[in-house]
């Protein structure tokens, strides 16, 4: 049997002290860490950069499939996406937490050891944060702190007309694994002896568990010599992504359906579900890959970095927001979002 | 009757236009706010201070009493007020906010205009935040960022021996504010022709409802040339804060009964509620005013200082952490927290 420790028995400054003490800071830039009013950072003449979530249980994600671990990873990873996205370097986070009886100290070291691997893996230092009691289940408050060059900060607004829109990795297969982890909770709460399969779906699974964020791919670009034009991270579905940039960039774009990476899993499961796989990819969400654009002269150099795609280019603003399907119709980009 | 607008009606990022439009930036470090996968700060040869504070319903506000204008200012004031207590000045804020159905448009742009109206009357930009739906009631994180020379930064950790322990305001109103709040609460839920009497007790309300944050004392002493050894605001009451600042600093403190700053209407409520009077002002939280330490040297300067008492001294850590009653008697300080 698992250990059960109520938090009653350590209180709230106990509490923070046994969630904390651990930290260390590993930045210079961060001067002082938890236990004042605020924390101190020293970002000299870099620009600072500043991004936050709010994560909900039952809203943002399901702690009956969701291990806490994976879910302390996540809430920081999303995070430095957004960093990453501005073609910055995450620095520093506070995380704020609401808990409820229901969780044991035990649950939060458990959270905490997901927060503090995806820390030490990206080089984050938590200088800060909140505890607090909450009524109901758990609530998640993280804020990302990254540091930039002045005149390497990329924005959602530089996008040129002709410029070439490029995506990392693949799209869709964190929606795909969000729909196959439902599907076993129902089948679950229907047989107590059902244990889940998810033979030959470990990639689907593990990009909705456990996505990383594409540090390698800025690092990739800035070698290359490439600053992108305008970067947004892909966090709401490519399709309303796309309709940031254009937006903020006051351009058009035209996509090609075949020309969006899509991974065999996230193909075949959507077979499986009778889903349609572009949907899937367009406005499935939570892929955390970048979108970004570069001028046209860049092709041959973004063509060939290995996890880049290049799936169309930018327009003049007339010309609206445009899918290629296969067959050469197109079909205009709506956004999603939460009503 | 009311407007009440359904915010499915704008949908998630029509809420996130109607609520960040009208926002404008007015500090010279604030070079982007919202509108990108981060903000842009740029605070140069500064030293840069983040603090962060999670509000969640039915635990820090009860939306029976507390107009959602009033939380707005009260979600920002007191992050302000962790900056003002490192001797620095809040420059920017990002707000999340978790809102279930029963919110409509309205009470949002309430909340916003509290939020506005604090922004503006100290200076603060809102470059971003987080909206989500949420199952229970309302969800607020702030998280404020502030600026300070590096030289000019007081932490918790520098009271010395002998160094005097002083207070801004007075203390124990807020919760005195509270009680009242919650005692009309339940006999107006007793009987609904009864309709409350706050009459001579506005100023209790006033330091629960919109409490200020201290930017006024940190200017004052900046202008007398005192900079403070220790510095923390009390948030969590007197008792807590003490034992903060003497653990940081490893040192003790004796602080005298007779001298802690009290409002007639504080103690005018105490004894109608047959409460303690210092147990209210010693643990009763939300006050906001600032306590720190200066050298004994600044006596005189701050004696004459309006709006700060001197309530005590800092000792040696081996004399622990004492408060001096009015008859002499001894009693040692112990800490408050949610359990």
């Amino acid at each position: 049997m698992t250990k059960r420790t109520e938090i009653a028995t350590l209180g709230e400054f106990g509490l923070i002290r046994h969630l904390t003490e651990k930290i260390k800071l590993t930045n210079e830039s961060s001067v002082k860490g938890v236990g004042d009013d605020a924390a101190v950072l020293d970002y000299k003449e870099k620009q600072t950069l500043v991004t936050t979530d709010l994560l909900l249980e039952g809203i943002h994600f399901d702690l009956t499939y969701v291990p806490l671990k994976h879910l302390g990873y996540k809430s920081a990873v999303v995070n430095f996406s957004d960093i990453y996205a501005m073609n910055g370097k995450p620095k520093q986070m506070t995380v704020s937490i609401g808990i409820s009886k229901r969780f044991s100290v035990e649950d939060l070291d458990e959270f905490y050891n997901g927060l503090e691997l995806a820390c030490s893996i990206y080089g984050v230092d938590i200088v800060g944060g909140d505890t607090s009691s909450s009524l109901t289940g758990l609530t998640i408050s993280v804020t990302c702190i990254g540091e930039a060059e002045k005149d390497k900060i990329v924005y959602r607004s530089g996008a040129q007309d002709t410029d070439l829109i490029c995506v990392s990795g693949d799209l869709g297969a964190a929606y795909m694994g969000l729909q196959l982890l439902e599907r076993e909770k129902n089948v679950f709460t229907g047989d107590r002896g059902f244990s889940p399969d998810f033979g030959g779906k470990e990639y689907l699974l593990e990009r909705q568990l456990k996505p990383e964020a594409r540090k390698d791919i800025v690092e990739m670009l800035d070698k290359a010599g490439i600053l992108p034009t305008s970067m947004i991270d892909i966090s709401d579905g490519l399709s309303s992504e796309l309709l940031h940039l254009s937006k903020e960039s006051k351009a058009g774009c035209r996509v090609y359906e075949d020309r969006i990476p899509i991974d065999f899993q996230t193909a075949s499961m959507a077979e499986q579900f009778n889903m349609n796989l572009v949907t899937a990819a367009l406005n499935g969400g939570e892929d955390y890959e970048l979108l970004f654009t570069v001028p046209l002269s860049m092709h041959e150099k973004v063509a060939d970095m290995k996890g880049v795609h290049i799936i169309g280019h930018i327009t003049k603003q007339e010309l609206g927001n445009y899918l290629i399907g296969r067959d050469g119709g197109e079909v205009q980009l709506v956004a999603q979002g939460w009503k």
